[in-house]
Parts: structure tokens; C-alpha cells; sequence
């Protein structure tokens, strides 16, 4: 059974969640968060002492932004990456965005490593506060209610799917583009109106507001052309986004790229997700 | 048959609606809207030019401020109310917020007085822009998600009603208060928890934003102890609202009082149902 | 506070319900229902005893069909109204479709009477019922889905409004028909389809279930010969109904008068429905 | 282009099919179709005539019961599978759940054959309708409304989805059982309660209506032994299906096995369906 944690480093979700995991009745040390007042009661003063007992060791979200140094944006402490996964040998260690080498300093220490940031559960909960920070932009950046309003999803995967879902209950007429008839067959289902990608271009500007999903330059100048130009462009698809950024500009289309909106719209809820998903997998690794 | 429209004075929302209804083929004149480039084919240079071939005269919302001066905020004339209604005897006059004294002024003259604020379908039409106001406000100003989460709506009026059902529609868990058992049937059957009035403060600690729509203070100084310390409460009520203002503060909740959402969350749309309720109002005279 | 029923005659709805009040405590003594088995223990002698220490007395719904006896399905013995009324001078007496004569009766002997059908709740709550009953047989009585299929429901008061969300949640492509402008103001804020009775004739052939709320003939031959050959009509509007019975059968249009829907359709609900609406009327009996 | 279709045999959808892929201007012969009235003219005399100029040949769904005739419930005819498949060489064949024999004995002859019911598309849209069906049931076999009412599926594949956003929409309180936490996390964002496998059995307790969309006897007999003794069991996987069929009725648990509702529900859409299934593959070949 999974008992004590160990955290060292991290962001405000990691605080949050360390907050929630002490509520569940975890043993928690922390390292390298100890300007995070809330928990101060789980600091020590070493990262030997914060990992020796440890059953888990997690650790930020990303891991590292530079490839050295843990990410630990509430600490004076340099934490080395190396120094860290030496002190944690024979553990389970979960993390986020854990690139390859660290993987592969891992390997002859017998630690088991986990991408929280690849688990699906959490992909799917992220994308429902993606959607609802899309649903804010859309409402703050138009003059136009959504409600009884044309608007367009491009893509219909786990954002896509949550977004059309919210638009349609705050009674929006929404319609989502797709490329695979499995798809088409489904937004149809689900009562929005199916766009073969093939027939976009020419449906393009029926729409007052346009969100994209796609991580693929599918607004590209040729289609942009068609675009209202009174209509609004979000788009939620991380670099280098689903829009031609030049042409956008140029044709003076209202254009918002939303990034990493989980963390800015709900960062509470986000650690939430986190601490669920963190669960399941407790649960699967108490199993083996 | 309803032909010539004369516009006097009003804000941006008048602007818009001008342009609306010479798009429909009526006869626009405009009068005091000197400052709005983009009606300025409409514009005559005197009132008198202005009405005299109308068969409709169309005045701003609020028709004034200062009960002497009509409302023109496009404009460098200063356009007495008396001297309007001097102008328009034997004619129908729409204008919103109209007081006694223009009535009693317009007795004598034939003149037939409608305040299209007055209008019930208005009434319900901006309530859909208030909700989406207030539900904007609330995604923006607390960081969990709307989806999933705890909201209460105080009052089941046509804010209540068209505001429970997009946060239901957004995926929250909604609960309405109402104090009269037919309200509360409604409630259940639109699918809501129903919350008497009499078990209201018992709760109120359960959730996690609480929208009043009531214009009544129901959220005194005793109830907003019962609420979480780190609930939003959003006031959609008009003067006084429905919000101990001193106790909310001292209490340290956050608190938004968001007062006349439609016009600045969505100007367009809003132009748009005065459009439809003026267009009604026309139906309604020629039948007379 | 009340706490003895005496419950006299009555249908499976009030064997039902005897059931659920003796469930929440109550003590309850029953006369004229000798012979539904699960309430025996429930079970007196003669009416006086049932009566005699009752803070409420409960009678059927309707309370007769004959104007003479009460309405007594589970019972051999034949209870004159006057008789009743005779025993419980000076009590408060809750039955359904009450004469003016029975209260004319009662006049002279203190007994405060209450019909529990004209209670507004218990109508809201009904139309619950109505609705799904009359999905039920919209998609039994088709060889098409309800889902993506054009359906349009005359009138907008209580069972309009569930029957039309029940029909959008299902999938339909919902149309409401309402005379009043605020009524269509409402159907569009609920993001059905407005149609002004108006404008109701040259748009009947677009449907291909038309079901009526409206207790007044609005489908007469003229309007029935626009309805599609293969469409289905519902008629949930009680005697006479809003089709004419006549011209729908020489046309041979597919046509259910579909009438007291909740009783058929979930009698075990209706009871709970009741129970709710008589604890309604309980708490405003102790308050007064 | 595809523009002649010739059609072999096939049940009440391919006839209602015949005629509207006539009326999308498809040059439609058919042969062992004589009894339907119909499609007369598009009747010829012998299979070769049939099929000699056809750029596509349809089948039936299933091409066949017996493995050795085509399934031609509309004919006298009896057409042997090796005489078709014969009569087609070089051709495009489009039938449903073609048996591997079937594949091998048209193999040295130049046919391309594709088996309609292979189709994720066209599993998708008669989800659609198998949901429908369930709903019919629902509300037909139990005396309580589903609005308001406990209703657990089992199961998040295609017809789970959909049916789960159906009950949702007339307005029941849906939970839905999985064993994936991706899946859980979709019934999450979905707004159903998830109930994950390893903790079904201490829930059934709690549901008035249980719907099986998963073809593995989940109910067992000790599962079944927790369910209410009121309760409806809706079993809607094909065989086995989902349920211990004898402990179900030892149990005597409401229980009715549900199969193939689509055909039986809404056989007009159903037919729609495959067209427009159809359609894709016929785009599909055009392209190729």
C-alpha cells in the first residue's frame, strides 16, 4: 500500500495537490517548496531525508524546463535532475514531460518511471477546462451572444467532443468539421452539424466564431479568405497552432491563441484532476 | 403600413438597429445621431425634417437622463423632451424607460406612447445576455471549473430560468431557490435541485458560487455567514440588489455585482431583440 | 401539527399513497379500501372510527363519478358524499375535482376543503409524466427515429415546455407553436424553433410528428390538409381535444388521443407526486 | 462515377432504400425484389440483366441465412450465392456479414467485395437508434417516469454513449459503469456519475432501471442477487447477451432482452442510415 509521498518541487498545482493528499491521509514530506506556506508542516531539510521513506516520489510538471534543474518555481533550492534520480534508486517515481535521457539515467538504478502527462484519464479532464476557458474567450472577445449563434469546431477529439457539448448547452448552433466519416457519424449523433473537411472551405462563412482543436495548419491563408470579417478565431491547438498567424493578421480576422488554458482558467480544478488521476494510479501500481 | 422610421438621439445599440432596419427596407431618417458614420446617408438636419413624414418615431433607451434632455450621446444637439413631443403630435412614439411627466406632456397632442422596455419579450430575450454575462464572470473569476461544480441560482424569474439552464448545459450542478411550491415543481422538472426558501441558510455552505437574481436583500448579513469563505457570489439584481454590500465585504467574499450585462456583454445581439420587439410592435399597430 | 389521515375510498394511486404517508410516520386509518391487501393493517371498521380522531381526512380523486357515492374502486361499500361530509364536521378534507354542490354541503358544518387537483405543483409535476408518456408513443407509433426528425408541439403552457425539452434531449429538431410573443420570445430562449400561430399553417408540412397541448380545435380539416400524408399526430389536450376527430380519420392521417397519460403511464410516480403536493398542503395547514 | 446500381434480393430497409437512391437520380434495377410493389419499375427479369451494366451490385443484409441462397424475403425467387457471385465478375459487391467462403469463392474473379455492416459509420448511426428503442422500453415497462428516476448503463461503447445522452436529456439520473479510467473520466466529462467495475456490485442496489450494452455476462447471480426486486433489467447485447438469463428469472427480476431495434424501432431511418453508409463508399471507391 501506497503511504508516503514524497514531493519535491513544482508549481501551484503541485501545492494544491500536496494540500489534497495530506487531506486524504498521506504521510507527505515536501522539498524544494518551501516558500508554499500552506505546507510548511510537510518541509525537510534534505532531499535524502524527503525521499528515504518515500513509496512515491513525484516530482514537477514539467520536470525540468532546461534539462538540468527540476522545475521549482516555489524554491531557493538548485535541485540537479541527476542528483535527484541517484537519490531515489529502487523507487517509483512520477513526474511530468520526463524526456528521454532522464529516463535513461534511470535505467541501471531500478526506478520505475511514470508520465502523469500521458495518462488519457487526465488528458480528457484537462480538455474539459480547456473548453470551459474557450467558452469564457468566446463570450468575453464577441458582441454577439453565443447563444443562437453559428459556431464552429474544427475537430472533434476530447476537446472537440467537450467543447461542442458545452456550446450546444448554452445553446449555441454548433457544427464541427472532421475529416473521418466514423466521426461525421458521431457529431451527428451527438445532434451538432456534421462538416466534411472536404466541404469546409466552402462553409466558412456561415460562422461567427471559429475554434480550432486541430495541431495541424488547417486555417491556412486559402481558407482564412473565407472567414467572416467580423468573425472571431480561438485557437486551442499548442504550437505551432491550427492558424497561419501572418494571413490572420493580415486579413484582420479577431484572433485569440489559447494556450495551456487548464492551469490559467482552473488551476484548483486542475490539481484536482491531478490528484485523480494520481489515484488510479496508485491503484494500478498497488495491483502489480 | 409602417414605412418611414424617425430615429432621435440614443446610444450605440440605436446605431446598430438603425443600420438593421434600413438593411430590412424601411425608410430610415435620423436625427441627433450626427457622430455615427456609419448611418450617415440617414441623417437630416433638422428634427422637424426628421419626423414629419414618419409614421413611426423611435427615441432612445433610456429616452433621457436628466428628464429634460433626450439621450444622445452621438450627438452635439441637445434635444429638449418637450420640444420632441411638440414636434410629433398625432404620431406613435417609441422610447424605453418613458416617465409620467412625457406622458402627461403628450396628452393633449394624440400622440400614442409605447416604452418598448416594457415589453415582456425584451424582458426575456436580454435575460439570455445576462446569463451569459454572469456566466462568463463566473468561469473568469474563480479557479475551479463550472463543470462539476456546486452553483447556486437564487430566484426562478426569467434570469433564474434561462441562467440554470446554460449552467446545467455547461455541465454544473445546479440548484435553484424559489419560495413558491409551483416554482419549485418547475424546478424539479427542469431537472435542478430545488431549495425552499425556508431551507435556504442550511445550504448555503455547499456551494461554491451563488448567483442572485432576486432584487430583494435575501443574502443578508446572517445568510452570507453560512456561505464558504472562498465562494463567488455574482448579484444580477438591479438596485439595491440582493446582497448585504457591507457584510459581503467584511465578510471578505468575493463578491461581483454585475449590473446591465446585455448592452456590454453583447451590444450586437442586444440591438438584434430590440430589433424582433420592434418589429412586433409593428405588427401589432398595423393590425390595430 | 398533523399526524392522524383518515384516507376513504379511492383508487391505486391512493393505495399507493396510503402506503408512502404511513412510510413518513403518519398514522393513518383507512375506510372503503378494504380490499387492497398492502394497507390491511390500515384498515377500520366504519367510517366514524376512521374519521373520529383524524386531522386530516383524505378522498378520492375525482372524489365520485356519480355525483352521489364516492369514488371507491378497491371497496364494497357504497359511501353517500353526504354521509361523509355528515362525519367530518369541523375537519379539513382533501379530495380531487370537488363539486361546487359538495361544498355547498359543507358550508354550514366548518369543514375547510381543499381540491387537490387545482394544486399548480401537482399540474407541473403531471405534465412530467404527460411528456414522457407521449415520447413514448411518438416513438412506438413511427418507423422513424425521434432523433434528428422535425417534430412540432402545439402550445407552450406546462406540458409544452417538458414535452419540448424531453423531445430536444432526445434529439428531435424541436418546433414550438405559441400565439404570444413572449411565449415565442421564451421557445427561442430555450433554443427550440418559434413558430407564431400566425405563420402556423403554410409550416405544418414540414413535421413529421405534430403533438398538440391545446385544449381548443387548432388542427381543423383546413390546417390538417397541410400535414404531411405520413406524419403521426399526438393529442394530449383533454375532451374535445385539439384535432378535428372527423377530418383527421378521411384523411387518414396516424392519430392518438392520448388522454390521463400520467395514471397509465407511471401510476407509482403520480402517487409520489401526490404525497409531495399533499406534504405542500400539509405544511401550509400547520403554518396557518 | 457510380450511377447504375443493380440490387440483388434483401429485406423491407434495401427496398426502402431502392427508392431513394432512385430519387437521388441513381439508375436503380432490381431482381428478386418482384413483391415489392414499390419498386416495380425498377424490376428486370433475369439476374444477368440485373447486374450486367451495374457499376455497383448490392446484396443483402445478411447476403444470406443458410449459406447457401441470398436472403430474399421480397421474391420467389431462389438465388444461389455461387450463381451471384458468378454473374459478377469484375465488379464492386456491397452486401452484409459476408462470410469468409463467400470472400474466397469470389477471389479468382476479379470482385471487390465490402461488407456494409463493417462500417464503424453505420454502427454509429444505428446506436442511435438501438438507444431509442431502449428508451421506448424504459418508459413502457416500468410504472415510474425515467425523469427523476436511477438509470445505470452498462457499458461506454457506441450505444452506451448515446443512450446515456438520451436518458440524460428526458431527464433521469444516469451513472454509467466502466472499467477503463479513460472511459471513466469520459462518463465524468460527460456528466453521468461513473461507477468503475470493481465497485458495480455493492451499487446495483441503488437503480430502477439497469441497461446492458456489453456482450459478457456481467449479470451473474451474485450480481443479480443485488439488484432491487422492482427493478428493470434492459439487456441490449446480442447473444449470449449480458445477463444470466435463468438467474434472472429464478430472481423473477423485470428483465426484457432487447435485439436488433433498430430494424424493428425505425426501420425508415434505418434504411436512411444505409444510405447514407452507402453514399461514403461509394465516394470512397470514386476516389480510388
Amino acid at each position: 500500500m501506497i503511504k508516503n509521498i514524497a514531493i519535491v518541487g513544482g508549481d501551484l498545482r503541485i501545492v494544491k495537490l500536496a494540500e489534497m493528499l495530506r487531506k486524504e491521509d498521506y504521510q507527505v514530506k515536501t522539498y524544494a517548496l518551501e516558500k508554499a506556506t500552506q505546507i510548511q508542516d510537510t518541509k525537510v531539510d534534505t532531499l535524502e531525508e524527503c525521499v528515504k521513506d518515500a513509496d512515491i516520489v513525484l516530482g514537477p510538471l514539467p520536470l525540468s524546463t532546461n534539462e538540468q534543474l527540476i522545475n521549482a518555481p516555489f524554491s531557493e533550492e538548485k535541485v540537479q535532475i541527476d542528483e535527484l534520480i541517484n537519490q531515489i534508486a529502487g523507487k517509483t517515481f512520477i513526474a511530468g514531460s520526463v524526456k528521454q535521457e532522464v529516463y535513461e539515467m534511470a535505467e541501471d538504478k531500478d526506478i520505475t518511471i511514470f508520465d502523469i502527462l500521458k495518462r488519457e484519464e487526465l488528458a480528457v479532464l484537462n480538455a474539459i477546462s480547456t473548453a470551459e476557458g474557450a467558452i469564457q474567450i468566446a463570450i468575453n472577445e464577441t458582441p454577439k451572444n453565443l447563444h443562437g449563434n453559428n459556431v464552429l469546431v474544427l475537430g472533434f477529439g476530447r476537446i472537440g467532443k467537450i467543447l461542442s457539448k458545452m456550446l450546444d448547452g448554452i445553446g449555441a448552433k454548433v457544427a464541427c468539421e472532421a475529416r473521418k466519416t466514423t466521426d461525421l457519424a458521431w457529431i451527428k449523433a451527438y445532434g451538432y452539424e456534421p462538416i466534411n473537411l472536404i466541404e469546409l472551405k466552402e462553409n466558412l462563412n456561415r460562422f461567427d466564431i471559429i475554434i480550432n482543436t486541430i495541431p495541424y495548419t488547417l486555417l491556412n491563408r486559402e481558407m482564412l479568405q473565407e472567414v467572416k470579417k467580423d468573425a472571431l478565431i480561438i485557437d486551442l491547438a499548442s504550437n505551432p497552432g491550427g492558424v497561419d498567424k501572418q494571413a490572420v493578421k493580415e486579413l484582420e480576422i479577431k484572433f485569440n491563441w489559447a494556450l495551456s488554458l487548464p492551469g490559467k482558467v482552473s488551476p484548483v480544478t486542475s490539481a484536482e484532476f491531478m490528484k485523480e488521476t494520481l489515484l488510479n494510479m496508485f491503484k494500478e501500481i498497488n495491483n502489480e
